[in-house]
């Protein structure tokens, strides 16, 4: 009998994403479909079922071939339900039982957690993790996530929101209004959107030369890519805001380093692209808000996985029930 | 056969703390011997050989009737060999083999940690904890330490320093130097010495009446305790002090809460022996830092094991040691 496998599912607001792998994380296949969030978000489910009953059968597979599904959704998910309340981008606004109708759907058990969580598995097994014991995930896009593996754990806290590392306080006396309601959190200068603001303030004190600057003031469109291309290319004014989220980026992971010492804060999402450019600088100020011990141990790295780290971190869920 | 003991030991400069427990943490007896820390600590672990085995013979109990031994020490803990490094205040500098004497010595097992770590299990375990999975403990006193419980694991992290509170970077810009090397560190403002320091540096603009600021000026010694205890009787210049030292812990307790939300965040140690009037400023300023979530289901709590912490935690380590 042929090893059996995983099913990793990544739902996302845009596109389901679905892959096969080995128990040993080994994507073997994959494929994505359209997320219909139409009439509530209601034929999001019963299309994945659909999807995934389809690919088996044109693969020749059953579901004795599977240990099971994991599934990696946004909005709030119960665990031990194994179902999801108040994910908006998918209109899913009351709770959905998403473990029992797949399970029905499938005959396949569902493990499920939220995206940044999951995302963060599938970094720390197969990506820039090294499936170390302590690693720590940070995610920069339209929000700030994050997800914290400790002593092998993920961590799910009192109240499911261990690991919202986009609402660590970085600047407590003068900071930017969150959605959450509180201000100075690293998402209102670390996202996307934030890193644009933290222009939008420093511009108000910048006289110089800067085509950021410019733009600016002018009122036309900048994004945080424009921001780091012309800070890139030595833009004095962009340099500055660069420094200054690397300083928040820096203060925030120096005191994940300085409270749970992994092996690896690993950053992510869409403004990582920036790549070496971000994390050279971000590393230099962990250094400097890190004692020694934690400046040794722990390392600040890029993440390795793109797209797949959702898909993999997901079926990593399904493994515990390997032995079921 | 009556249910098996377990064995906790608080090793301090000044006293070996000793308790008898049961496996549920109820301490039956307990005894404390002086620190000889003369010729290098050298007759420290045979001192506390010979008290187990005095006891023991006392109760007339033998070996057999433990699980084993657990002990918190100062220094640097390797948890792999039960070995004990760099603790100056009990004249160790050279790397101690605790466990190996220890089970020589008395035929049980031992099982060591730091001693903030075994504080930090102890008020877990049996007290302001509640034995909950998540709970993060701080202990302010001469310095400022901490443990961290989270998914039912005390945390070590790659290079053993996770859980080291003391040195969060709550002051980034200006901070005071640490003894760690760098600035701005939690411990700076408010261990023992880190609250008189505080008051130093906002005597030099505060102008008024305060017996605080007067003796300060008059190079008088001035305590903690004092700041502590004018504030609460209504000294405005203390009650300044009070408020920028709970603002900093607030910030660090709500960075705490934002990533790990455990149930409680349990506060010990010498400074607060300030209490209710220490833990209600805390907690204002930890609402302002934390989410709604966290706000929620995180609780500020001060400590309820006092001394006792050590041996509870200690015991504790033990019972890892019951189905060997």
């Amino acid at each position: 009998m042929a090893e059996k496998k995983v099913i990793g599912i990544d739902l996302g607001g845009t596109t389901v994403k679905f892959g096969i792998l080995t128990t040993s994380g080994e994507v073997q296949d994959k494929w994505a479909i359209e997320t219909n969030i139409l009439d509530e978000g209601k034929n999001i489910v019963p299309d994945i079922i659909d999807s995934i009953n389809h690919r088996l059968e044109l693969y020749n597979l059953s579901k004795g071939d599977f240990i099971g599904i994991g599934m990696g959704s946004p909005g709030s998910v119960d665990l031990v339900n194994n179902t999801v309340t108040g994910a908006y981008n998918l209109n899913w606004a009351k709770t959905q039982a998403v473990g029992e109708a797949i399970f029905e759907g499938t005959g396949l058990e569902l493990a499920i957690d939220n995206d940044a969580n999951v995302a963060a598995l599938g970094e720390r097994w197969k990506g820039a993790g090294e499936n170390d014991p302590d690693v720590v995930f940070m995610t920069l896009g339209t929000g700030v996530g994050g997800g914290i593996v400790a002593a092998g754990n993920l961590l799910h806290g009192a109240g499911g929101a261990a690991g919202e590392i986009g609402h660590v306080t970085v600047e407590p006396i003068d900071g930017f209004e969150c959605t959450c309601g509180k201000k100075g959190c690293l998402e209102t200068v670390a996202s996307a959107t934030g890193v644009v603001r933290v222009a939008r303030k420093l511009a108000e004190q910048w006289e110089g030369d800067s085509v950021i600057k410019s733009a600016i003031d002018n009122g036309e469109a900048v994004t945080s890519k424009d921001i780091f291309s012309k800070a890139q290319a030595g833009d004095k004014f962009a340099v500055l805001v660069v420094d200054k989220v690397c300083f928040y980026l820096g203060l925030a992971a120096g005191n994940l380093g300085n409270t749970l010492n992994p092996s690896a804060i690993v950053i992510g999402g869409g403004v990582s692209a920036a790549g070496e450019f971000l994390r050279g600088q971000v590393e230099d100020y962990f250094n400097q808000f890190t004692f020694p011990q934690v400046r040794q141990t722990t390392k600040i790295k890029l993440a390795e996985l793109g797209n797949d780290a959702g898909i993999i971190g997901a079926a990593s869920l399904a493994l515990k029930f390997e032995k079921a």
